[in-house]
């Protein structure tokens, strides 16, 4: 299977172009660039032209309608920062334009095992002249601060002067839409210059953020290459008040060519204490390996990625290929570093505002949990780097003891301005000690939890602890907290957030026991005044806590009124008015039964023992067709649970539609930047559902059940720090031990041991 | 019994001051002056200054934190005026300034039978210099465009030159404060001058609002009074570009004495087509009458009121005194048009913004509706007038007929910022309905049901038919409501809101009977396109309505989950913590028991018949321990059902707690306006509460048990068109015609009939 994901336009369409900024991103898990025109779009074209570091942000005012006690009045937001991609050429002194003259063939490429996108455009102006461009676009794995463009032009039919004009435009603004609540309201000027000057052959920016205080730094060199052209040509920086211009001018002949190397350094003062320093370090070194090194070294992490994530579908070419983009995205999206974390768009575009969502450790985790755990570890990290503040919300919240993660952030204050739909979402802490509890079982890395692990599961089993109580009937109940589905909110015994609570003070108090019989749980206990009568009041709310079931329909109800109300009117809803949360009143929503996305479904992924497999069942069914999927977290989770349930057919169908969310932008908005959960959720369709991949205190088990058009399907994994092939088609499977220790794993229920370079073959049973 | 308030201060004090500003203030339902000093506020002192005018707004942004579907964007707010209130005094050049000098004495009188206030002062300045200072003010009854100051001062023990400044200032501002929700939280101009002039020796000003585009027009015009000084003095206007100033200078001899009086018209686009035209053309009949008349026709009116208001309590001076003061501001607050309502804090402040909540109906209207039912009708003619308007609301929130009345407004668009604790509080709609049917009731009113009243009820009825729906069970139940009890939001079958529709849905058929019966229905009919289906179907589901009861606690629980929740931790909880909504996350509040007021025991006021005396009391004794009286709407309420159920120890506290709540500022924030429900409540608590006295479709009936420390308990009462005075001590009760047609009236029990002049006295059974 090729990794590469092309676009080939016979004519410019704004339409395209804004969906292809996302598509063509490039990013690498710190510096995100929209894939946006370098010589800028046409005017009155949409367009979100941003670069974004990740984790770097401002704080801007929130202000609350009705500003009720506590109510969060000030967010985070991620910062467009300095505009170093714009690249203009001239013809003649006439500026190439793709609104004007004619595109006579222009094609893009994102070249995932290169980890570069490239763009081929040949244009003919209005004087008929045609060019013929080629630009190449790279974020470096190797040095994540580092941004590549290569910028070659030829005279196809004509001599002529042409002029390349590189850009460094420090005054830029986030992209805003005040009509969509996913976005921006407001256009606001959120970064102030301190300096921009000429330092060493580059032009080197250094900028402020209004509230929050953070610095960034870009540093911007640019190399000629006249080679094509025989040498005729000159290159010279300018830097002005706010802009800095490299200029390169050439009197090609025909079939003359002209190229610019431009090298962009970002660093910022969440991670550096002198930002410019460190540019210029950083820069120097750049500019001595040279792009073809920093070529190559994509090429090999990328080999490397690849070999731990490979993942091969026969008979399914396009969703195969759909769900590399998807894998392929999920890296661009992740730190590795513990600044920041896996925002709902990733570092594809403003939408959300950059903030981290349960998406990232719900959603996105598992993919590098089970293939490169040092990601997920990072992610992990950054959590509890902001505990602190999770224990300052749950203080606000009126806690007497725990943390509460907020619903979205940046840096880990609650950024949600409607809490009915963001802080009442309790589950967050849930989502987070499943994250942990799951790291643990895939690693084995007990210190992680001794270090950090624990800490999160316990504070988080300590919130549940102080939001519940034991009800009359000795019941452990939650109220007014909001589910997964946001089309029903602050609700009593939530199923899924019930499920949710007791898996995390079950664990809290398992993985302590396992610290104790180690000796190492010591520093938890001290640092969080921990009392045997603490853990075993969590054992108990665990054991106790009320998972709804409804007896006359025989499924899980979705709250304590949910099944009481009556079902939403789809009949008489016009295709036009989905998603719903564009066109109701959340009041309107909140009385009917209809969801958003899965919820209780959810829970029967990954919480599957609650329930027998015929409940699992009714309610699938009940659920499905009241879930509009309106949310991108919806249709891959049917999948899976589709899977688990034996509904093979479902289970592919909603697969294909999130396989190919964005690549085909169902959801209309991958404009505002692709949907990690969603890509995450397309892994975990595969390897969760079809292979039936589960990791728990069991260990490692797979028992595959193919899509009936798929031949054959091929991934790897890591358990444990072993490196698995496993393949499967419609009769067995077969298990690889490709690097690494022994290991046990159990296929189709039956345990087998496996070393390096070992192979098992398992009949279906 | 004096009607009269009297505030004396030894010393300036600027918490007294503030609160004076609001319990001397002079409004007249449309013109309301706060109490403020005419020289102005010393520096640093809190101040709330403004003038303000019934139903004249503009419309302010009000953008959501998260801005979801049909959240609302903009609100009205509740214009300060041009200030006409400002007078400042100079002794030999020095200015009077309370802050500084020494007060010998300061007397506040508010005078409820000459409807003015007075201030007597007697001050020395710095250099020794004392003077007397009477000033007094009016708000007309006869002109509500008219509000008059006299401004009177005499040199006590010096000989020199006096100098008194009126005047007209156009550049005000709202008063705001970002850290209470129940104010304005930004300053703002919203107010635009397009002229001021001299004309008929008035100062004249029209400006206009920002947004909503309304016009107002202040003219200002003096009259000088040198008799006291042998016509020793010169008076002259000055009009600048923004402000008006008359000056009057006078060279006293010791105990000499000059007189200033102003006449202030203030005129609205509301109201009028050509505000300045209006305003002089009501100058000039104002200066033809001449203060005297105005202040003769000031004492008439009252008497009239106080007639068909007299209330009377032979052994309790403190709290009938308080209650008169709390009728006398109700007075002040009702509108007699029907451009507008009766505001939270009527026009004594600025305290919500001037909304008009359901405390107009449910709270203020009663007292209105038993004395004046002329203006209980303005009032409902205002929200008749706003039907379109609720329709429109009722639309965004998703019903597909019916109207809902907006939590908060002015001009008839919901202004609710927090939908939650705002518009989700539809028992609104059903709290017109019933103001609507106890006006009939009362008066006998047909024609304004047929006009206005049943397209009212049978809007609300609809509204409540297409939000509810009937259950498995056959019930009809309706989710997802607020009730009155703010801490406790969005709930299933809250008992206060379906014993609301339940009695809306069954008037609304009830009087389309009454209608039809007289053969009046056919306008009502053909204009909402009433089928007769659709009026069995209210008369079903208000037949049907699902109203809780608890058979463990023999109570009727608040909604379907209030009593599965904990109750809030009073123990723990500090005194300084109250109210708890200023320093509690809603959130919190919600996940506990604890009530900010009276909500199910509301209901056993208003639905007595629904439950029986044993369930009541036990409710009554459950929610009394977990209710906080956070809200300014409780007390009084809790007092009328105490009576009805006989705990007579309990009805007095809670009477006494409502009736002194301004006057001594219980709830700390008198300051920003008079709580104008509680008032109503107040007056309710002795009628409705202590005598008992219920209008229903049985007529009128009164059955008095009066506190223990009472000796007498004489009311007065207008029931359809006749005046009635009721006379109770702990013996029985007198009642006799002072009015109208022959009447029947049950008195304890026994129906009793009544001609004009005619008494009766029954005996307590």
């Amino acid at each position: 299977m090729e990794r590469i994901i092309k676009a080939t336009e016979n004519a410019f369409s704004p339409e395209a172009n804004f969906i292809n900024e996302t598509i063509f991103h490039n990013a690498n898990g710190y510096l995100g660039i929209r894939g946006a025109l370098s010589e800028g779009t046409p005017e009155g074209c949409p367009s979100m032209r941003g670069i974004y570091l990740n984790g770097f942000y401002d704080i801007i005012p929130m202000p609350q309608a009705e500003n009720l006690c506590h109510f969060v009045n000030e967010k985070e937001t991620m910062l467009n920062v300095a505009d170093t991609m714009t690249i203009r050429l001239f013809i003649d002194g006439e500026p190439l334009n793709m609104a004007k003259g004619k595109v006579l063939s222009h094609t893009r490429t994102l070249d995932m095992d290169r980890g570069i996108t490239k763009r081929e455009l040949t244009w003919e102006n209005e004087s008929g002249k045609q060019i013929e461009l080629i630009e190449t676009r790279m974020a470096s794995f190797k040095e994540p601060s580092l941004f590549t463009m290569e910028y070659s032009a030829r005279a196809l039919n004509f001599n002529g002067q042409v002029e390349i004009k590189s850009y460094h435009i420090t005054d830029v603004r986030n992209f805003s839409d005040p009509s969509d609540p996913r976005l921006a309201s407001e256009s606001r000027k959120n970064m102030y210059l301190l300096s921009l000057e000429k330092t060493d052959g580059c032009s080197v920016s250094v900028s402020e953020t209004s509230v929050s205080g953070l610095r960034m730094c870009a540093a911007v060199s640019e190399e000629t290459d006249f080679s094509g052209c025989g040498g005729n040509g000159i290159g010279d920086l300018l830097v002005g008040e706010s802009e800095g211009v490299f200029s390169l001018r050439s009197d090609l002949k025909k079939n003359g060519r002209v190229t610019l190397r431009k090298y962009i350094v970002y660093t910022d003062s969440v991670r550096e204490t002198d930002v410019k320093t460190a540019a210029l370090s950083k820069m120097k070194a750049v500019r001595s390996h040279g792009l073809d090194f920093y070529y190559r070294a994509q090429e090999a992490f990328l080999k490397d990625f690849w070999n731990r994530s490979s993942l091969e579908v026969e008979g399914d070419d396009a969703l195969n290929k759909a769900t590399l983009f998807n894998m392929y995205v999920l890296l661009q999206s992740a730190p590795r570093d513990r600044f920041c974390s896996i925002a709902a768009k990733g570092l594809s575009g403003e939408g959300y505002e950059g903030h981290y969502f349960w998406d990232a450790e719900t959603f996105v985790l598992p993919f590098f949990t089970m293939t490169q755990p040092e990601i997920a570890k990072a992610v992990l990290n950054y959590r509890y780097a902001t505990l602190d503040k999770a224990r300052e919300n749950a203080a606000l919240l009126g806690h007497k003891k725990g943390a509460l993660f907020p619903w979205r952030t940046i840096g880990g204050r609650e950024c949600s301005g409607y809490f009915v739909s963001g802080t009442a979402a309790y589950h967050i802490d849930a989502d987070i000690a499943y994250a942990v509890v799951k790291y643990y079982q895939t690693t084995g890395d007990l210190d992680f939890i001794e270090e950090k692990g624990e800490e999160i599961l316990l504070e988080t089993a300590r919130l549940f602890l102080d939001t519940g109580f034991f009800d009359r009937d000795g019941h452990f109940v939650i109220n007014d907290v909001t589910g997964p589905d946001e089309y029903t909110c602050m609700v009593n015994n939530n199923y899924y957030t019930n499920c949710a609570a007791k898996f995390n003070l079950s664990w809290a108090v398992r993985l302590f026991r396992i610290l104790e019989n180690n000796g190492r749980e010591k520093k938890v206990r001290e640092k969080l005044k921990l009392s045997e009568s603490e853990l075993s009041e969590m054992e108990k709310a665990s054991a106790a806590m009320l998972l709804l079931y409804d007896e006359r329909l025989g499924i899980n109800p979705q709250d304590d009124s949910f099944l009481q109300k009556p079902v939403w009117d789809f009949e008489n809803t016009p295709a036009e008015n989905y998603p719903l949360l564009l066109h109701y009143h959340p009041l309107n929503l909140y009385r009917y039964q209809v969801c958003k996305q899965a919820d209780t479904v959810l829970s029967y992924f990954l919480y599957e023992n609650e329930q027998s497999e015929e409940v699992m069942k009714r309610s699938f069914r009940y659920y499905e067709k009241i879930t509009t999927h309106d949310s991108s977290l919806s249709t891959c989770i049917f999948s899976i649970v589709a899977s688990r349930l034996g509904f093979k057919e479902e289970a592919y169908r909603y697969f294909g539609d999130s396989a190919r969310m964005d690549l085909e932008n169902l959801h209309h908005n991958s404009t505002f930047g692709a949907h990690t959960a969603n890509m995450g959720g397309c892994y975990m369709a595969i390897v969760n559902g079809f292979a039936r991949v589960r990791i728990d205190e069991n260990g490692f088990s797979v028992s595959p059940e193919l899509p009936d058009s798929w031949r054959k399907l091929t991934f790897h994994q890591v358990y444990r720090g072993s490196l698995l092939s496993l393949s499967a088609d419609h009769e067995g499977t077969k298990v690889e031990l490709l690097e690494g220790p022994d290991t046990e794993i159990t296929v189709y229920g039956q345990k087998q041991r496996l070393s390096k370079g070992q192979c098992v073959y398992c009949k279906k049973v």
